[in-house]
């Protein structure tokens, strides 16, 4: 079958592999659509970073470069392994991309996203969307209904998203800001609409702005080229500030809007990887008393995430910006996603 | 009567001013014992910075330097103002030294701590526990019982330590790493070991490291210069790391071992006041989904607090490390703590 393969850094080959076998246990897709993810471009562009180098296997894969690529994707179910009853062949599904040991409780309630090496299918191993067909284990597998196929490519990402909300303690009626309107920005902000809150933007780029805007994601899009952000924000909020802050874009002018621009007792999420340190005004966080957490993938969010895709509370159509093949991913996809980043928001492959 | 006053950095004054005047709903107070605290020293040498130098009147309480110090004082009541009708005369009282809006609600449950231009008794007005009588509004005098009034005069920070415990969610059979042994840090090992946590304390000074091991409320001393603080806090914690960890040196390397030292899903509380900003490895922060949280003051603490003396489960006599009259202040107090900081701890005023 075809596969995106990482070998290196700017070395990643289309290439012809085996098709994976089916275990008992685990379940066999037809992968239909694989989004690309920041993290995709940044181990093509700086890495590797989550991809375990040639020679260095992963502690629970065993597996280094090159490995398939691919984390955000949805397909549909061919086969079955032995003692999997509670799934039906045809069904469409998407994968909770996780590599995590097999010891981990990973029921409602555990935190498994902290556990000892975890890292993700379609980076450190055992696969990956970016490819005709995958087998994973049976509790990665979450059945999707009638949501389409491609818009439930991006059910990943939006996980991300519902996490981060989670992590944030907020509910319906607060006001959140967030700050940086990239795709996780965005999805973030979609999930955040669907809970109830109201949700202010601040971005850079036209592109992303127009589209916090289209898609009805944010009640109010600022520019921080244009506006203080932190300022209008307070107006928003009878002076007080937002009740929750969210950090998508790793840039520290951002966390220091936000930390201006919550309220006392207010909570800061922080969502991006940062390459480097932040800094931080330590003397807002303790005056006025700023929770400031950080969050990574999710944890038991995907039911929830896909029951808001499935009672049409969040529409994800809109974020699909471009489809190609997997013949076209590094020039129609990787370098469209590097060049002209601003006016893609998700791009889908179909294998 | 007899009162240090703050006029400018290096110009603290000991005068004769008039007594305070008793108006309704306010109660007349002889003041005991006054400890010198960490901040007095930074208006000393690096302010005025909480309070109002002169010509800038704060907004709630008018007045602007010269102004009379000391927030940490225990006393006995003189006389009650009108209206005052669940006090007594002669009943010995800490003082919660809060200037807040008269409109603030700071019944339970209100974080009246981080209401606009918050400030202190003894640094922005209202008189200060470093003179011989004071005049505060009810809300903030609370009864002692039978705590001697020297160590009552440690109560006011101690009640920081409690509301640093409060705001991490550490229970009872936590682990808690503390960064920083000063006044701050070992009246907070009091709180959490009176709490039933085990209380790891990290420290440079020789003295300080003592005062932790002699008193009874560090369970293990560490020394940074010595060992791998976050090495052997995984160690004592069967590989995972401690469950909150507590700034309390404003120096970067002890919140970076911090970092490094809680487990995943733990709390970092930041106690400290920062006079620059902070370097933060954001990378940790997500990858963990750590909280750090800031910690201002207190706000309903003082009852818990007291009761903890009260009930012996905290001593505070043995963080007593001098004591001395008002006109010694700057030479016994002031120049003893910059210069020998690390062989005191809390030193006492008796005006
Ligand atoms: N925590 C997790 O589990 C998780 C999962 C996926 C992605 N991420 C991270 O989330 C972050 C966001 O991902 P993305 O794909 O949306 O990235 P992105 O780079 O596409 O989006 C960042 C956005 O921030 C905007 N921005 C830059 N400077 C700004 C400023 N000063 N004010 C306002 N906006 C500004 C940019 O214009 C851009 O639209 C990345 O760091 C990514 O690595 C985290
Ligand atoms: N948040 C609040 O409400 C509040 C209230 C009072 C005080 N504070 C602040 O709390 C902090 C502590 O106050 P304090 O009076 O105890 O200060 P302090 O300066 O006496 O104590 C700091 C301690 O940290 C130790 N230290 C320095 N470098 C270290 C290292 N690398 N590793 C381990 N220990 C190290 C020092 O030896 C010292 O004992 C101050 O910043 C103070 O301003 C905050």
């Amino acid at each position: 079958m075809k596969a995106a393969r990482y070998y290196a850094r700017n070395d990643i080959r289309i290439e012809d592999i085996p098709a994976p076998q089916l275990l008992p246990g685990t379940v066999a897709i037809d992968i239909a659509w694989c989004g690309i993810c920041g993290t995709d471009l940044h181990e093509y562009r700086d890495g590797p970073i989550f991809i375990p180098a040639a020679g260095h296997p992963h502690p629970i894969s065993g597996e280094s470069a090159p490995v398939t690529m691919g984390h955000e994707f949805s397909g549909t179910i061919t086969a079955l392994g032995e003692g999997v009853t509670d799934l039906t062949v045809g069904e469409n599904v998407v994968v909770e991309p996780y590599i995590i040991g097999a010891d981990v409780d990973v029921s409602e309630g555990h935190e498994y996203q902290l556990s000892p090496n975890m890292n993700f299918i379609g980076l450190a191993g055992r696969g990956g969307g970016l490819s005709e067909k995958i087998v994973v284990e049976r509790r990665w597998v979450h059945p999707i209904g009638d949501i389409p196929l491609d818009a439930a490519a991006l059910i990943e990402p939006l996980a991300v998203g519902h996490h981060a909300f989670v992590r944030s303690g907020a509910k319906s009626g607060d006001v959140a800001l967030i700050g940086g309107a990239g795709p996780i920005g965005l999805l973030l902000a979609a999930v955040l609409k669907a809970q109830g809150l109201t949700v202010i933007v601040s971005e850079l780029s036209q592109a992303r702005k127009d589209m916090a805007t289209s898609t009805g994601v944010a009640d109010h899009v600022l520019d921080p080229s244009q506006t203080d952000v932190a300022e209008v924000v307070r107006a928003l909020t009878g002076g007080l500030g937002a009740d929750v802050g969210f950090e998508c874009s790793s840039v520290n002018a951002v966390l220091d809007t936000l930390l201006d621009a919550v309220r006392p007792a207010g909570v800061i999420v922080n969502v991006s990887i940062w390459g480097h340190p932040a800094t931080v005004d330590m003397q807002k966080l303790v005056l006025k008393e700023i929770d400031l957490r950080g969050t990574i993938a999710y944890a038991n969010d995907h039911p929830a995430t896909i029951e808001l895709v499935r009672q049409g509370k969040v529409k994800l159509e809109p974020f699909i910006t471009a489809r190609i093949g997997l013949d076209d991913l590094l020039d129609k996809g990787f370098d469209a996603l590097i060049n002209h980043n601003d006016t893609q928001v998700k791009i889908l492959v179909q294998p």
